[in-house]
């Protein structure tokens, strides 16, 4: 398996284990840029400030890690369960990895699934570690 | 309307109806790095070959302009029609935008739409101009 393929892999079950458990714990994965600012100041002159993770879920949008995090929390369930039905992953630009998930969740005590796709951009922080750069989710109605 | 925004609305309009009309000419929408010598040795010394598109259609990978739309005109159907129901985009690295779209579409004759998700990452050419960098498709069931 190519490296890419074993980080979106590794990534994804954490990430669904995370959510499902305790959202809050989804925070170490996303960046923020108050949190970095050696590495802010590294990218100061890119349009696209590398060290602030964005989120789009059911096309609302967050702003870093402090801003998804609460979106994410005060979503109105208590329960929830991911089931990955397919993962697809390419490497991208410096060491990123790009994936599509399609699957399903449920929701509290809820009985019927609901399908759902997500795509994630990892990108590799300052320290070689990767973090949530894009985060894109959809529940698929059909 | 942000900028990004724009650019994935107006390329996800065009890329399915050239899907739609005539799947070959797709070709210029993916980079191969025998057709932009000169660019590739700008970027000779990155892990990922900037100037080759990247495919993965229904888990199979392909590479380059050239076998990229080798598969895609290769699909086993003659009339395809896609349905856009959601698309979400948000800005990546380098001028780059990273778009989920879900949809629905039909084959040949078969009355019943499939539910589709595909991802797509387009990066700049050094010329300025868009190109698909990544590509995830899959079909949804469920």
């Amino acid at each position: 398996m190519a490296e890419y393929e074993n980080v979106a892999k590794q990534f994804v079950e954490f990430y669904y284990n995370s959510f499902d458990s305790d959202r809050k714990t989804l925070a170490g994965l996303y960046v923020s840029p108050a949190s970095e600012a050696p590495y802010k100041e590294r990218l100061v002159n890119m349009a696209v400030q590398r060290d602030n993770s964005m989120l789009t879920f059911e096309s609302a949008s967050s702003l870093g890690a402090t801003a998804i995090v609460e979106k994410l929390s005060g979503l109105p369930f208590q329960k929830v369960k991911h089931q990955v039905s397919t993962l697809d992953a390419q490497p991208t630009v410096e060491g990123g990895v790009i994936i599509l998930i399609t699957g399903q969740l449920l929701v509290d005590e809820e009985q019927r699934p609901m399908n759902f796709s997500q795509t994630f951009q990892l990108m590799k922080d300052a320290s070689g570690q990767y973090f949530v750069f894009n985060d894109i989710f959809k529940l698929v109605f059909g």
